[in-house]
């Protein structure tokens, strides 16, 4: 079947709390025995993020550094002057980071780097329960 | 068929004007008669982009915003001083945000959040006609 | 679904190095003999990212500096500290615009705007060789 649709669940922090997804959708790429495609991984929801970074925790602390310098967490957003939940840096960064992310593999192997991993970034401020989506499109 | 190819047209106003691509997308792959897969939804050209975010006027305002503190409109670019159309913030803030979005879909529905919607931003510097394309692969 | 996998290698000078890659792609698709679908253009590596711009000298010169302002090469980065290899901006970059994009074909042609190139841009601190994966998807 060219097609399989996985997901598995996920606890977060908020705050731009990183969590390194890649053995979870190398494990669903291979009990889907497809060996050639690509894979997308997306998040549903409009306060998370999927990208790829060395999971090293010096590098998330500069990242979410940087994430603080785009959208800071305490200047005005109308977003919550109109809904007062208070999240509005939340949805800022999501929109620019962005909820998807496709990669190619091949022999069933998803075709990262040595010192690549596939990261969900939860930036609401608030603990969230996640569902990731792994969707698999291949031969 | 397990690929179809669908496009749209869209007027646009530029300087980060923001729409919700969502009902058209899901009513063309509602057409696909495709049930399990994956939509790309492009935009051809240089100063435009594509992402999700909760479709809302405060938060959009917020993007607005952050979008102007990466690459502000009046400072110095070197594509204004050569070509003389003033957009050289709409080619950079395009080439930041990216003009593609991949999404998974299941049982013939896009698997995004409820609050999350598709939406293109046009950061040119004048009224556009703008193509978006939506690719639908499965099966 | 029929699948096919290419990569390309490319020498790279790192600190926001630009490579056109639109030309290597479009080739690659055509030898691949499909004519409809997704073809994904992914860098494995957590230095570089892809994406697309107008390849003019004065936008690159541009996004560079928007690069720059985003995350600056000379401030503190906790991934220095740990590894002494200098190149925490590099990474912070890389995730921020993402490894991946995902452009649609259709009779056989990237359906990218007549300014629009797909780019590599090389954030690390030194002279790299990178490999460039197109995966195609479609019929």
């Amino acid at each position: 079947m060219p097609v399989q649709s996985f997901s598995f669940q996920l606890k977060t922090q908020g705050f731009s709390d990183v969590h390194d997804l890649t053995s979870r959708v190398q494990g669903l790429l291979k009990s889907s025995g497809l060996t050639h495609g690509i894979v997308t991984v997306f998040v549903p929801g409009s306060t998370a993020g999927i990208t790829t970074i060395e999971f090293e925790s010096g590098v998330i602390e500069d990242l979410k550094r940087a994430i603080e310098r785009i959208a800071p967490q305490h200047i005005h957003y109308d977003h919550n002057a109109r809904w007062g939940d208070g999240n509005g840096f939340s949805h800022v960064r999501a929109a620019l980071l962005g909820p998807s992310l496709t990669i190619p593999f091949t022999q069933g192997k998803l075709q990262l780097g040595t010192w690549q991993q596939i990261i969900l970034i939860d930036f609401d401020n608030r603990p969230r329960h996640r569902e990731i989506l792994v969707q698999v499109v291949g031969e």
